[in-house]
């Protein structure tokens, strides 16, 4: 039962936010009566929490140390990965930690501190990759990784909101060609 | 009475985000009684655009085209202005446009249409900005203006984010070593 309220908590978090997914939303989604979710959770913030986990699963940030992939291929298959998901929503969720990163971050400390770890956890997976791009000669050596993982990654979440405003995918072919066609080479 | 309930919902919108903050919340904050406030507005949706377009007025656009100042350093102080704003609020709020585009943009056309309205105008003050530069010899030739103005702004929304989440201004110093001194030049 714990299972499916945390499935249901994500997808209803991502698709209307945490202030507007009730609980009694996320247990009817979850087909589990409302009554019983105290028995699994203490409060929304605790279960946004475990959500937030669960999403950082699904972002598939081992692919970016695949020694398999060349490093700048990974790079780009990571963001075009992000991308098809977002288009099969047509252009709408965005991304569960820009979004509580914008909606609650500021309000509770808690959901704050895992929004964090997630980017952080990103980043440096992110860096990791710039480094062996660089390495391998296909990205400019001159770039700090940890500072261009975390300028990616903002530029990466800023294209999202674009696009969501735009519901076009034009935001994300800039952050492609920008990304790929200057910032890195 | 309208300009107080104006001032009120971009103060909560901004410091609380559209959920968060009731009517009575913003009725409250401008001192009016909130049977007052429908006639005035038709709901909260169609206040937020007001608010929207109140807070456009206050990003300074103009000061991008100020032939005054040399265009790059326009660009950079438009951005520092930003940047010390949310210092201001001990790195909170952000910037409402990504606010709104993050929670309220999928569920409701007229919120998303201000939102897109306002990101439009930044991006075209931004590129001629950028043309100016690079006809001035400060900004690289080979860049096109436009799609550099969008980057550059989704980069900033992103760090606004990861800036919040941190709340530490180490994704605004990201922000501007990379876009300074990298990207642009």
């Amino acid at each position: 039962m714990r299972k499916e309220i945390v499935e249901a908590a994500l997808e209803q978090f991502h698709a209307r936010g945490f202030n507007a997914a009730g609980v009694k939303d996320i247990t009817d989604r979850a087909g589990v009566p409302k009554g019983s979710f105290y028995n699994h959770f203490e409060s929304k913030e605790a279960l946004a929490i475990v959500a937030l986990e669960e999403y950082g699963l699904t972002r598939r940030l081992q692919d970016l140390a695949d020694p398999g992939v060349e490093p700048l291929t990974r790079i780009r298959r990571h963001f075009e990965f992000f991308r098809d998901e977002i288009l099969g929503y047509g252009i709408t969720r965005g991304c569960l930690l820009g979004n509580f990163g914008a909606e609650i971050a500021d309000h509770n400390e808690a959901i704050r501190g895992a929004v964090r770890a997630g980017f952080e956890a990103w980043g440096t997976a992110l860096a990791s990759a710039i480094r062996e791009a660089q390495q391998a000669g296909a990205v400019r050596a001159d770039l700090d990784p940890e500072a261009t993982a975390r300028f990616i990654l903002s530029a990466w979440e800023g294209a999202l909101l674009l696009a969501r405003t735009d519901r076009s995918a034009g935001a994300f072919d800039t952050f492609f060609a920008v990304t790929f066609g200057t910032l890195l080479v």
